[in-house]
């Protein structure tokens, strides 16, 4: 069987986003306007009064107490990297934001996103740091206007291809958004019935070759929230219509492995770790290559803003604690080298390897 | 106190070499011309017949069975990082050598050295790799004839600047070597007694911040095979004079303590490990931060070439407990953050850290 090649950068940066298992159970902290918001929300402040010095403790924090745990961390370079950095496990690879935070509005009455590339930023900075990978976040519709899904296609393949130049893996977060006339938000009976197929769609996307990209960050494909199991508030309180059942979330989650080229792992955008242990556990079941959670794991910890005495308790015992439920959630997530890409450990190996590598590479 | 600061690379980099002690822990498997004559002569072949496969998978069993202990690996990029950078365990950071293996003879009756950089490869490529550090081996005399010396001087700088470009920590192995009609070798009483002063020498030139020099890999400042308390064959069973005792050497290391600008650490230069594990434990005690240990860790296990399981079983045996007899000799290391140029944690920064941090860098 002919092995499968990967550049030496791309190598050692999955090496180091994965644990000792092979799998991907990382910590995003690169979180900026939602943030923001908590720590306004639990000091009692205005968002504006929440600033530079607010937002990097609170991401340093996270970094500090919880990176140990987690196989990489994702940050930001606006809040998080200045800080958080000198912080960071060693035994926790490091993965760094591209895009800037927010969206421009554009396309259909104006309800359509386009990402931004954080501007005075690069992957070859990303690069320079010492970092493993890069995350670029993309709101995207498989079904929006075509000017607008070029315009976001064309970022991926910009930043793909620097990736590419730079030789570290390119993690893609394609998220969909609501913004045709009967989908009032994403949380709709409208929009959960549409979300497996928003989400199969993007997955077949981006995994063709021609963005570079190395592991989706994806939506779970359902919104448990509406299934018939959990239906009834069982996560928030709030009833819902049942518009799908457990069964087929698990359907759902095999097609998107099916449907990938590529290792993926499940984002918990928001939801509780309660939900998110579902999700993780779910999508690992059906293929997934673990997790790369950011709110589930510490939003709480936010509520004790500015008491720096109680942000560190909370993170030392509830954040690790969630933690190890997202640990026991992955435990049957696919290794990153038994992906249909690779197949197994033994067959990969470095491209150009041999006596004259060096000279190529 | 103003805080000291580094770059994100270079912070990150030192990180990624110490362990969670802070201290370096640090294997050296990018030998070259040594290992090929260690495997020569146990296969009973000549030199010549060892070629890239037999020094490349030598390279990648120490890699694969002895990398998860050491808190850094060494590699070598022709022989070295294609085949090994695969099994390079995440929790050793990694450094790759800038320099071709052997000199050339030059100067004085011709026996001066010159180091020549490794052609068709870079600061740029070590750096695209995802390595943690830049190492370059340097023989140097701080008596050698100018010529020579500004050559040396040079090369020292140039690798500094690109790893400054770069911002990666730059590892200098900077090795005296005999070439006075008066030195036979450096197995020499005449050559032992000069040794104190060319190590220190050394250490005083490259601890200067034109040369852009992070780490100091330096030769123990005594022989001690030379010395009163070992001089009667201790360590080889070869009788030798006694030009020093244990004290001096406690006191050179002390010297080179408060010579050096920098952390640094010791080499193991081909002697046993019965005597390195006295350099690192005198070294430590005197305020290195740690080693960087080659043949003393793996070279017995080469004996067994070409029988794998016998090398493998070597080295998850012996091998493994060479590490931990280093780590018990350097207990008393100095993590690097306590350095007299970081004095300690809490005074290390991000350069430029704050809210434009990502536009500046």
């Amino acid at each position: 069987m002919k092995k499968v090649e990967l550049t030496a950068g791309k190598l050692k940066g999955l090496k180091m986003l994965a644990d000792r298992e092979g799998k991907f159970r990382m910590l995003a902290i690169d979180q900026r306007g939602s943030l923001q918001r908590m720590l306004a929300s639990a000091s009692g402040k205005d968002k504006s009064e929440i600033g530079y010095k607010d937002l990097a403790l609170a991401k340093r924090l996270v970094t500090q107490y919880l990176s140990p745990y987690f196989s990489a961390t994702l940050m930001d370079p606006q809040f998080g990297v200045p800080e958080s950095l000198k912080y960071l496990a060693k035994t926790s690879g490091l993965l760094v934001a591209r895009e800037k935070s927010g969206t421009v509005a554009a396309g259909y009455n104006n309800r359509e996103k386009k990402t931004v590339l954080l501007d005075g930023w690069s992957v070859e900075k990303i690069k320079k740091t010492g970092a493993d990978a890069v995350k670029l976040l993309l709101y995207y519709r498989p079904d929006s206007t075509p000017e607008i899904k070029e315009y976001q296609e064309n970022i991926v393949r910009q930043v793909g291809e620097e990736c590419k130049k730079f030789d570290m893996p390119f993690v893609l977060e394609p998220v969909g958004y609501a913004f045709k006339d009967d989908e009032p938000s994403t949380d709709s009976a409208v929009y959960a019935k549409k979300k497996p197929d928003i989400v199969l769609k993007i997955t077949e996307e981006f995994s063709k070759e021609e963005y570079g990209v190395d592991i989706l960050k994806l939506e779970f494909p359902v919104n448990l929230k509406y299934v018939k199991e959990f239906h009834n508030g069982y996560f928030d309180g709030k009833e819902r219509e049942a518009v799908y059942t457990l069964k087929d979330a698990e359907d759902m989650c095999y097609a998107i492995t099916r449907t990938s080229r590529l290792p993926w792992v499940i984002l918990s955008a928001g939801v509780d770790i309660t939900e998110f242990v579902y999700n993780v556990e779910i999508a690992s079941k059906e293929g997934a290559s673990g997790f790369l959670a950011g709110r589930a794991v510490w939003k709480e910890f936010a509520k004790y803003y500015p008491n720096e005495e109680d942000m560190v308790a909370w993170l030392s015992t509830s954040g690790v604690t969630n933690y190890w439920r997202l640990y026991e959630a992955s435990k049957k997530a696919v290794p990153y080298f038994e992906n249909k890409q690779f197949k197994s450990f033994a067959n990969i190996q470095l491209a150009d390897s041999g006596e004259d590598w060096y000279k190529k590479y």
